[in-house]
């Protein structure tokens, strides 16, 4: 294993560190329990809260800030966070307007942001993302797995949240993104978790795996690697089959928000060779790509590969995907608004 | 080799196909010869022109913008672009009060940016960025060669342009903050060039080769993976050596620009690991960190590794690195300024 670490140990909180020094502007950090909050709390909106395992980095430190997130709780790498991380947390803001939960289907996760749910007395509900149309059930979830759509989550419901939506409007519109939202993934490589010193997997020099999770979980086939405009068309299969058993038309003249995320081992020129097959592909199909994102933005630890979810935009998704966001990851739109 | 590709000679063209369908509102991509532009172009103002070879992504192409490049020309991987690329971008552009290139201090790129501004009628001025402080001279460089200070560079020097800076003031800041700035990096791994298909050099599991260059270029010395901690030392001792020599106060009162820049295969929780040893080790010595960033912004295809960039600010630097930005990859401020 070649990382830049000190002790196995520490890594998390030697990076949260190193996060929260590098936008003490935005976030702060509390060591314990971990958890990362904004820099100015608004008690008076609804507290949009999430966490996981880490390893997905910026996934969900780094959506922290005006129009998204106010709160992450990072787990130990590609482990849960624990009721007590949230719990303090929550108890730390004060929200006087009730907590959003914000769930990726793993179960551990599931079952820790239940706990904390039960012991809190504030109002709260909660958001389980499942965009991931490669597998029903894995090695760490029943049912489907929660992904990159959960980025486009956080996003806009930060932006409802933000402009004074109230609870049960915020948990609509979340539901609905996700629902709206389909991801699927290919690895070229495994990924290697510090404590463990060794990849989760083993892969040949020339083969690729279809569907893969962001844990490194199996996905759908091991085959061989082949051009990428193959790989794009069988990715975009199965994107299409899942709109259409959603009941969803993927050709609404809204269009759709196109995200090409890597995994983190993975360089931008590729990223943007996907695209560009993708892009063309939804062309020749009918289908309208009217925002687009390329980049790291749901990671699995150094693996390389890379996912593609689709979002169906209504006006009001549209709406609050463009509205202004200000965080250490997402940064678009008027930072005096 | 496996990377998302489909034929090795297509891979640049199909990438900045990509890249500019999801940024068409910013930029715009001309096939022949090969020059990336803003997707408005002023031609008022000093025309900011860089490019160099690909495989540096997001340099130079995702710094296309307001507040930033005009016109970047990608070379093949690791190749240099040609004048043609350079001399067709400006005749494309007409720039009515001239142009600076900002270009990294490698042979072929230094010669060719040379033969393109013989070719040229039109005022001009060439700012060579030479901020890595690991070796003299190397693989394609006389000299010190260029690395991530040149996003410092084009951001800084975008700055003033925007704002009506002249030929002579941009030329004048952008070899102030190239001064100013100083880098040194680690790698962990190699990188693999698509044509070549297989690893630039060879590195043994527990290596690091220390100083490396942004194409693999070798460094200082080849020596055995430690913690980042000590990696951290041995990266600051090179870049206290290089503001000494330069004579310059890394001290100031003003502070300093600090970049913990990635080479594309290494994740972020890694990158915010070196910035917590590197500001811990700062604050120690006095040093004041007062602006931050850290991510892939000058990379090396699929390299694990990692570069701290030092830049000096002043007053005049700090409030052009603060000052809006809108560009793929760079993106800050307010963008109705």
């Amino acid at each position: 294993m070649k990382k830049f670490i000190n002790k196995t140990d520490n890594f998390i909180i030697d990076s949260l560190k190193g996060f929260a020094k590098a936008h003490d502007d935005l976030v702060e950090l509390n060591l314990d329990p971990i958890f990362v909050t904004r820099k100015k709390i608004n008690s008076d909106k609804v507290l949009l809260v999430s966490g996981g395992g880490s390893g997905h980095e910026p996934l969900h430190t780094g959506y922290i800030g005006k129009g998204m997130l106010d709160v992450a709780c990072p787990g130990h790498v590609f482990t849960s966070p624990t009721p007590d991380q949230m719990i303090s947390a929550i108890e730390y803001c004060q929200p006087k307007n009730g907590v959003l939960f914000i769930v990726k289907n793993y179960s551990g996760d599931v079952m820790n942001f239940e706990m904390a749910s039960e012991m809190i007395s504030v109002d709260h509900q909660t958001v389980l993302t499942n965009d991931d149309a490669a597998v029903i059930n894995s090695s760490y979830t029943s049912g489907r797995r929660g992904v990159a759509g959960t980025v486009i989550v956080e996003k806009v419901v930060g932006s409802l949240a933000e402009l004074g939506g109230d609870l049960t409007a915020c948990k609509k519109l979340g539901d609905k993104v996700n629902l709206y939202s389909s991801s699927i993934g290919a690895a070229l490589s495994s990924c290697t978790i510090p404590a463990a010193g060794k990849p989760t997997f083993e892969i040949g020099d020339d083969e690729i795996e279809f569907g893969v999770g962001i844990h490194g979980e199996p996905g759908r086939k091991r085959e061989k690697i082949k051009e990428a405009s193959l790989i794009a068309e069988d990715m975009i299969s199965v994107i299409l089959k899942d709109f259409e058993e959603k009941s969803l038309n993927i050709k609404d003249s809204n269009g759709v928000l196109l995200l090409v995320n890597g995994f983190s081992g993975t360089p931008l020129s590729e990223l943007y060779l996907i695209y560009n097959e993708v892009s063309e592909k939804f062309s020749a199909k009918g289908i309208h790509i009217s925002r687009s994102m390329v980049g790291n933005y749901t990671t699995a630890l150094d693996m390389a590969g890379a996912s593609i979810t689709v979002c169906l935009l209504d006006n009001e998704i549209k709406k609050h995907w463009d509205s202004a966001v200000m965080t250490p990851s997402l940064r678009w739109g008027n930072e005096d608004v």
